[in-house]
């Protein structure tokens, strides 16, 4: 449905249980230094797929006749850091020396959370999940560098505790959160102002629990500019054949 | 050693890497009622070991030879409800009818949070964990109802998250911690004042982080007043022959 372009728009809720993934593709020359980027940083650039060569718009890891090219919904096109077309497939945009990167998301975990019973509230509330800027600098790699975004859940003590639980089974897609309970201990001034998504409510008795988000590697990349390069639009992920309970370490 | 009565002290430090216990020993009247207490509320009663039958002082799953009346540097008895005496040996005080139980306790669980790097306030300061009452009503069973009593940690929420993950894997041992953050959500007005051990300073980048405690058992003993038990002397724990890293889940 998506590589005849017959649907454009967000795949949350779609294949339930499969996995979906944040794409960003580079050219060669810079697809090394990303790479080493997601190796160093693991819990916002959870790698879970990539080109076998430049040019070769397979990912045989993720789906057995997966098209980079056409397979997602939509894609948002940047050259020298500006937005610079949102076509629903790239096979005019393609070139030879250019590397896919599939990054886990959170749905994948946020599924794991809602069949254990614990309400996610920006899903309560029909909005996207608040996500903050923090003073956790990243380990740079060539020009990548910047700050970890983080997404915030607010959550009671107990389901927090779980949730740390659930959400370390599963270290390709964030993995257990990288801090709770204290916004400025990470930099966030204000937990009534998300730096991207929409603010939720924090009722007095529960913590902000944040994860390590896949918006991360998407700043980072805007950051460098590159002279071209590739990404899904936002929420109009890659859907892999790959199961969620398969992600889980254990 | 203890055997012999040559040491009548704290077992804290001793034989480090083996599991240490608490030891509550009742007549076979209420032994199948604490039994079912102890599996209704495993996180502050994890029950390690008991006797094979009533009057045998054997405990074979924690010890080769070990003899229930003599392998505990000190007893406490208590009849109705008040202390009897602190024997350094209980073979005089011992009855054909009586159950001996021992719990898993707290030093396992920090062990492994101390060979992981995190600093343990009570350790650092030389006291005694604090311990609050809670809110958190224990499962009842037969005469044995009460609050859990919690242990509390104050950990930087980093920290805070490893040791969920540290924690989780030892279940017999207390397990994942049952709160954190937010006292007054499971009834504790006052952090600087607990209700057993010292107060610890909560730093204000720290999260006090609360673990059910084997001191809820010992309560809810305390306040049956059975006409006759036997317990370890506060601090003199048994000293089993199994490793900490056994009770790991995984």
């Amino acid at each position: 449905m998506f590589r005849s372009s017959a649907f454009s728009g967000a795949t949350h809720g779609f294949a339930p249980g499969y996995v979906q993934g944040n794409l960003a593709i580079l050219p060669a020359t810079l697809a090394n230094d990303f790479l080493r980027f997601c190796q160093l940083n693991p819990k916002p650039c959870p790698l879970i797929g990539m080109s076998p060569r430049p040019g070769d718009p397979s990912i045989p890891e993720l789906g057995a006749d997966l098209d980079i090219r056409t397979d997602l919904p939509k894609y948002r096109v940047w050259r020298n850091g500006e937005l610079a077309g949102e076509p629903l497939d790239i096979r005019d945009a393609w070139r030879d020396d250019l590397v896919a990167f599939v990054l886990g998301c959170s749905f994948s975990f946020e599924e794991a959370l809602i069949e254990d019973g614990i309400e996610l509230r920006h899903q309560a509330c029909g909005s996207n999940v608040p996500m903050y800027r923090t003073n956790i600098p990243c380990a740079p790699s060539g020009p990548f560098r910047g700050p970890m975004v983080v997404s915030m859940r607010p959550l009671k003590p107990a389901d927090a505790i779980r949730a740390v639980q659930i959400t370390s089974r599963f270290p390709s897609v964030h993995g257990a959160p990288v801090h709770l309970g204290l916004p400025e201990g990470i930099g966030i001034k204000d937990i009534a102002k998300p730096d991207y998504g929409d603010a939720v409510e924090v009722k007095a008795d529960e913590l902000p629990v944040f994860w390590a988000c896949g918006v991360t590697p998407q700043a980072v990349i805007a950051a460098v500019k590159p002279e071209f390069c590739i990404t899904h639009a936002p929420g109009s992920m890659l859907i892999s054949d790959l199961k969620n309970s398969r992600l889980a370490a254990l």
